[in-house]
């Protein structure tokens, strides 16, 4: 477990907390550490690299927010862990509302991704997702008055559906940009009592779901994206305004 | 600039320096520290926040390595940042990797992926840039004998694309995708000498880019794309297996 044979590419002026960091990560990513392995201890480690113990733990602390370390239940135990949605989600989250993404942008990533997910997922869903879905539209139907229920059961449905995909990739890029897009689009879309042609469009593509068409429920699933946009014009609102933040930091 | 005002939900056991870094974060993703802005001196949020200086410090790291607060050129002063595409792609690839994402989802996801781009990229692309992909597709054409030299040139040539489209949440989701993919992909693809086809399809893009034909541009990737998974097919390598890492840790 020595790590003093990992080369690394000196980065002037770099603190020595940060050249731990990279060591470490070295290892993990190469599967020298594997995921599910303990983390030696720090003194061990201290030991090991050559610096105080005081680095290697600001060192972990850059592991941990990253999720490749872990301690399980709040225990003291350190473990190799591959970093969730959620430790990835927040980060992308920041990006795009700092860089000033417009929601034309985010529009155009949805158009993009949700006609591949519900591709994907055509061939792979499961009876069990598919009966989620039918519940989902179910709920949907009587939902039509209650905005924030609306809200919240189009993004059930949504994230079902990526879920089904099985396509992890994708599910990694899309969470943060439909945790911003959605909330956005539909408080707008909710407004013009939009509620009735929601519930259809998501009836077509969960028909396509259970008849195994990946083409329909590809062709569904773009009409549904492009009515977004119909929606938020509409309402002559601006989608070449900057996205904004809706105001929640999830607690890593 | 005093802190006691934003409201924090309480998390147990939360460690000191990540709730401050969330309240810090709260304020960035709100605005009222803007990009640009300087962040207070460490003894002021020290006495903010009614915690000790080394905690802050703590917490100032982990706001540096996610890209939300930089220093100018080596200076002591901290500014509050828009993260970089940099900042978020390393941490995506982790993911990627350690989730043992298929070679086959990398594929799907850029078929989604690159056909949006030169969609978008046909209305958007500058003249400049053009001539940039003219420049590539001359300089791919007599390097089919040097492999590395072909992988570099396309990786150039689709990231030329992917800046052109203009969108930058699709460019922060595909760049630690395309990282892995085609470094993967074309070492079998060059094997194949495929070289040939590959300018081609180069080709074929760039002339519907010069015409702004987004469907025929749009096309012609796709076909692209899929001739990826062909010529990993034909060198009978298992499309199903995880991706594995590259071995290459960017100095953040």
């Amino acid at each position: 477990m020595s790590l003093l044979d990992v080369e690394i590419v000196p980065v002037s002026n770099e603190p020595a907390y940060r050249s731990v960091v990279r060591r470490i990560e070295t290892k993990i990513m190469s599967g020298e550490w594997a995921v599910g392995d303990r983390v030696p201890a720090e003194t061990t480690l201290a030991q090991d690299l050559g610096v105080h113990r005081s680095t290697i733990r600001e060192a972990i602390r850059v592991l941990e927010q990253n999720g490749l370390v872990r301690r399980h239940d709040g225990g003291k135990l350190l473990f190799v862990t591959a970093p969730r949605e959620a430790d990835i989600s927040s980060k992308i989250t920041a990006a795009i509302v700092l860089q000033e993404v417009t929601f034309f942008e985010l529009w155009e990533s949805m158009r993009c991704i949700e006609p591949a997910l519900v591709e994907g997922a055509a061939s792979r869903i499961s009876e069990d997702t598919l009966d989620a879905l039918q519940e989902n539209v179910e709920r949907t139907r009587v939902a039509y008055e209650d905005k924030k229920s609306l809200v919240q059961l189009d993004i059930e449905f949504h994230q079902l559906i990526a879920t089904a995909s099985g396509n992890r990739a994708l599910q990694l890029c899309r969470q943060p940009i439909s945790q911003l897009f959605y909330p956005a689009f539909l408080n707008v879309f909710s407004r013009l009592n939009a509620g009735e042609r929601l519930v259809f469009a998501h009836e077509k593509i969960l028909q396509a779901l259970r008849g195994r068409d990946a083409a329909v429920a590809r062709e569904w699933m773009d009409k549904h994206v492009v009515d977004f946009r119909r929606g938020y014009e509409l309402a002559s609102l601006d989608i070449d305004a900057p996205v904004g933040w809706p105001g929640k930091i999830d607690a890593a």
